[in-house]
């Protein structure tokens, strides 16, 4: 049977303004072996699946520096210290977009990355979007917003114009929840 | 419409076993502000979706750091440098379960997160997958290989039992193959 392990020491590395990168010395419970795991200390994240009342999906189109390319994503970002998931998708689906929803629901959650990252992503349902004609998005932030048919969105991932893993979960979110058809 | 920006000046924060974290001095194209993008300088990743003769999934049960819990998911890693996704998966099943498979073909690719890491995680079908009773984790590695019918698959994501999420895009890309049924 597997074992947590026991974290000994942990150090910052690295402090930034989207993360801190931690070294963790811990030791194996089975083993007794020590190892220095790395780990992100990272916030929260959201993304929203912001739909309008004609049921199209809102989507952006940003430069993205990690693929060094512009990509198509669903907006989303950081939750602020204390920031419930909700309050933060209606907060960044304003910012970047410009929309705002009448309900905002969490409709689950993932993790970005277990292995080396200790948050998670909550997926947002923001229903009945309507964009109030003004954005506010942080100054390393160019971000144009758009709508697609909300039955459009399968063919997005699968043919590879959405490739953002997070988006693809808040696609299944919808599906699990039955917001979507079956692919 | 949004514009790359231009890579001014790249520096290596900190070089770690798993990556570099570099700052990359960018310039818009659209409204010549300088900013610096975090970026993690990232392997390429995969996943390995492994199949037996009996249309059973692979699954592993392991210690991650990140969530500081014990994990369910598929087996996967990083790719060596020049090692090509098909090959990293036939290595990475065999060393975190014994399992060796018949064929391995990529299903699909996604980006962690292309906001500030640039590499791919690849979902490769490893089929008629089938136990040598031998495994070789790393060090840092305590995994505990298991069965389950593929069927459940499904099941495991929506209850929350599951919560990586590239092993939803894995699962997702399972899907679009249509070596799933709809959920």
């Amino acid at each position: 049977m597997v074992k947590p392990w026991k974290e000994l020491d942990r150090q910052v590395l690295v402090s930034t303004r989207i993360f801190n990168l931690e070294k963790r010395r811990s030791r194996s419970e089975t083993s007794g072996t020590e190892v220095d795991f790395l780990v992100l200390d990272t916030p929260e994240w959201v993304n929203v699946a912001a739909v309008t009342p004609e049921n199209r999906l809102v989507l952006i189109r940003q430069y993205r520096a990690g693929s060094d390319k512009i990509a198509v994503e669903i907006p989303g970002g950081a939750c602020e210290p204390g920031e419930d998931p909700a309050a933060a998708a209606a907060r960044e689906l304003l910012e970047e977009t410009g929309y705002e929803a009448e309900s905002y629901t969490v409709l689950g959650e993932v993790r970005p990355n277990p292995a080396f990252m200790n948050n998670r992503c909550f997926t947002v349902l923001a229903m009945n979007a309507r964009s109030t004609g003004r954005t506010d998005p942080d100054e390393d932030e160019e971000i144009e917003p758009f709508e697609m048919p909300l039955e459009d969105f399968a063919g997005l991932l699968r043919e590879g114009h959405i490739d953002h893993a997070l988006v693809w979960a808040a696609y299944l979110h919808m599906l699990f929840h039955g917001l979507l058809p079956p692919p």
